[in-house]
């Protein structure tokens, strides 16, 4: 009842993933490693008592393994999902699904082929508990139609490689993501605003502010910032025809002192969506156990690479662009 | 020691001012009255006790008034403001200023020309202790330089003939006041995005998502909702370089019952800034009386005219639309 | 139609009031002062334009005074209140009432001899908002009958001569008021509990616990802690058969920096009672205007003091005291 | 690597432990389980997998067993536990350690014969992340030394079997241990008030405020509403010298809608506490697994009961009553 797991990439994020599998959550096993240096892959096996690879291909390939996790480089998400699609295995694969849409093609074409669902993508947020209760809100009518969905994504800092174009392929997808799930929508057209750089960034185009049109005719403003120093906040608010859906402020205690109340907001993405990682790796178990997958999937992986990455150009030309979407195949219809 | 005012249409607005001065507040008395219809300058005017004029050119004229409400019809305030300033008299004018940008530089003009503030314009989000405790925050320099602004401006429902453009020169025109006394900063271009149609507007484009471009490069997004049923909601968050400044939620009790929390959100205008506006005019009162205005001013009328107009141009093309204004008289420049 | 005032007592207390009364407030002019020093009396006469009296009698009596506001030091009240009511003026008197029983019933006998209600307590609270929206709250039935009220009083710091006799005279008195307005309920025994002492009291048994017996079986506990530093903080909580209801923090804003999110916390009663204060002395100006009073009553002081009197005896004793009251007088009994 | 449990006891407490050690904690394996009813015992076993046993002293004995749960009926508690620290093997108690003191002591004096801990009782409130931030906030320094606890512990209704002893030995037990873990002291003298009881509870006394003063003069004031019919909702507020901590309200969202804003409230303790559940078996397992106990130990089972029983002295008697404990073996003396 056990399942057994091979994870390619074994960096921070990968061992993050196998400390939750192994000392967090029941039902896995990770019994296989790989990993672009081999001698990390080697340490990481010696480690948990699992065998590591000279491939994520031959990971894959390997009889011992039942399902795969690829927390690998983005570059290389896209063949390690294509050969798990091939091996008919299960396939958990971090953001981005491919960095190219024509990858993403490829891959949405390989599991239409195949029949049934294999990948997972690891957008974490739709396991979360505020965003869930917030979306059954929108369906439950209380607030009627959603008109605009306003999200905050705001990191303490990010490193110096990050460019303006990791805000929209690296930060804001996340909300592109959520956007779609909350509002069971797809985007159609995005433009990017570059307002005063935040001091603190050096240079760097930094908060932005981006506009998704959905076909609904919703509208979605993104605000990144991802210097702000202050705490790592994820904020949303749902405007209906009838009433609002905001995302609550959770927090343990309230202290009051020297003429303030405060409490904490959460230092990082970690503290603040650690209970949505175990769900999601929980709801993974079970699905990959049986063989197939849940929540988000190669089409969402898809749409995200998409549309972020006509938002990199939105935001290059001042424009606005259209979001071209294929149509999506009836393997993805279901909710 | 008591100011003696004259009211200049008498309308549901300006009967409120009459009640709010002659029953709540110290200082004032309300010793003249006129109205387009004189039937009801007579009414109010022998209601408590005041002097009906046929014109408000006269009750400007006459001795026994020492200060000037305009509460009349918007089209006709320019020339109440006007008439004021050439009597040397303090004046108290609800927005808009002047509808036109001409008539409103011909009151910059003349009060420029008269030497000294005499005008004070009726945005009275200026007084309220929630927008001060904001813009004190910024000035402290607690979240760093404000990179962002979002409003949310939200009325239950409006009127049959209130039309799209209306949320611009009505509605968000007190956000784009609040928005430049928050940020101490000029508008510098706009444009207006009209997602889905709220269902309950009979087919005006309602929400807006308004964008203004500050001077600073500070970006302005102000969210109208004009038929949004739940009650009267204002919002607002300035993001900063190292933090943020909310608009609490404020409300007198929390009840628990039937598995829920929960607390009331303020009906309308009213309950929400009654306090502004009774701070509004205590500081009038002792600003006209000692013959001059204080808070917002003619030239913050102006400001907001023009940029309501050139985003009621905006939103008929779709395009982003530069905010052209008249260099700041020096009468106008200090805080 | 403007009422004339006089007031006995210029102390802080009563100087802001005469503040209040002719600067923020419409219909009243304060003509009259006295004081126990004839020099405080004179300066404040002469700052506001109005006529010193050598004794508070004196002042009664005159012609030119309509209305009587006592905030002299507290063992003299009765005898102004019982002087008010001879001369059959409203007459509103801050806590306490009086200091004795006898004193207090004294006023009782006098008010209800002259036949209708002239006297009206300082208990401010009850024209709090948020208090009368949890009392509003209760008579609605949303929570059910109420069984327990949790009522905290917290300042920042108290005078050295403040005693812990003080705590139950001066301060939870205020608790006491509230407790049998919200719960339209009379006190019938008491007890208190002293725990472990602040270390910043100087050896003040502070905080205390009080607990109050209601005639319906209701409890309330009072929580007062007077030298907590933080803050003013005053809450509540009301405990009913199905539900609760609970004053509101109220904040302006709520600012995230350093980590933390915070927000203000009053820093005295002035600032907390602000408005509860303008709502007091504006319904006490109509109501003394048309002759009477309104709001909590001579009765409401007498239960008041004996209340808290007898919780000076359970606090020596460490025992639970009987609360005896005189049968209320019909004069007391409407709402 | 996977620690052997055997279950005693496998009604709703013992299926729902069973349910979060097999299918949502890493690290433990259920491998046999017993219970009053044979039958049910069978039953489990064989969805499970385990191997039922007659009596829990033969599972105890198992070779297979390396940790023991009891979650029989109260009264067999002892017994088991006592069997389990004779066999030498960790023991996960729940809640009463046992129901009279002389069984207590029993416990105490095996354990401690033994030489180290292996007893863990089953209060989760120590485990909650809630209760962990009030503990550490204490500790801190930032609200000075505490003064008074104050905990409301609401059930939306109790069933038919229950009284107001259960109120005490049942319900106010948690706030008794967590007041203990939070204040870092112990009890020393308990009394009990019954005011108005609730319509809803058939005749029960309920609420109750339960007083308890600590060793170092802190004083804990317990409100326990058993039928309070909203939700299930607990409070916790610690006033200390300059400060107080409280436990905050957690929601997912915010909703806005017909003039209110509203959010849910936990409807059982199994949605309050389900993540203090997990981390507290969390905890246990890796205890367990080193041949150990962590957190609540028998001797805070030990104080739990003695000072519930005597409050239930207390609430007959109506009186003040002192807890008298054994003095604290230093085997339970570090943290």
């Amino acid at each position: 009842m056990t399942l057994q797991i091979g994870v390619i990439g074994v960096g921070m994020i990968g061992q993050d993933h196998i400390r939750r599998l192994t000392t967090v959550l029941a039902g896995a096993s990770v019994v296989a490693v790989s990993d672009v240096s081999a001698e990390q892959a080697r340490d990481v096996a010696a480690r948990i008592g699992a065998k590591a690879y000279a491939t994520g291909e031959e990971l894959i390939a390997s009889a011992d393994v039942q399902a795969v996790i690829v927390t690998s480089w983005g570059p290389t998400h896209a063949q390690y999902v294509l050969a798990a699609i091939q091996a008919g295995k299960p396939c958990f694969c971090e953001k981005p699904l491919a960095e190219t849409e024509a990858d993403c093609l490829a891959i949405l074409d390989a599991e239409t082929a195949f029949g049934r669902r294999l990948v997972q993508l690891g957008f974490m947020r739709r396991f979360d508990a505020q965003y869930r209760a917030m979306k059954q809100t929108v369906e439950s009518g209380a607030i009627g139609a959603p008109l605009i969905f306003q999200s905050g994504h705001r990191n303490p800092s990010v490193p110096g490689y990050y460019t303006a174009n990791n805000a929209l392929t690296d930060t804001a997808v996340h909300d592109i993501d959520i956007a779609r799930f909350l509002l069971d929508d797809e985007p159609a057209a995005i433009s990017v605003k570059s307002p005063r750089k935040n001091s603190r960034g050096g240079g760097l185009a930094d908060p932005l502010l981006t506009l998704i049109e959905m076909r609904s005719g919703a509208l979605v403003s993104i605000e990144t910032s991802v210097n702000i120093a202050y705490a790592y906040d994820i904020r949303g608010e749902i405007v209906g025809e009838t009433g609002v859906v905001t995302l609550a402020e959770r927090n343990d205690v309230v202290v009051k002192a020297n003429g303030v109340f405060s409490g904490r907001v959460p230092a990082d993405w970690r503290e603040r969506f650690v209970s949505a990682f175990d769900e999601e790796f929980r709801q993974w178990i079970a699905a990959a156990g049986a063989g197939g997958a849940t929540g988000p999937s190669a089409w969402d992986g898809y749409v995200a690479t998409v549309t972020s990455a006509t938002g990199v150009k939105a935001m290059a030309n001042s424009s606005r662009e259209i979001i071209a979407l294929r149509e999506r195949p009836s393997l993805y219809r279901t909710a």
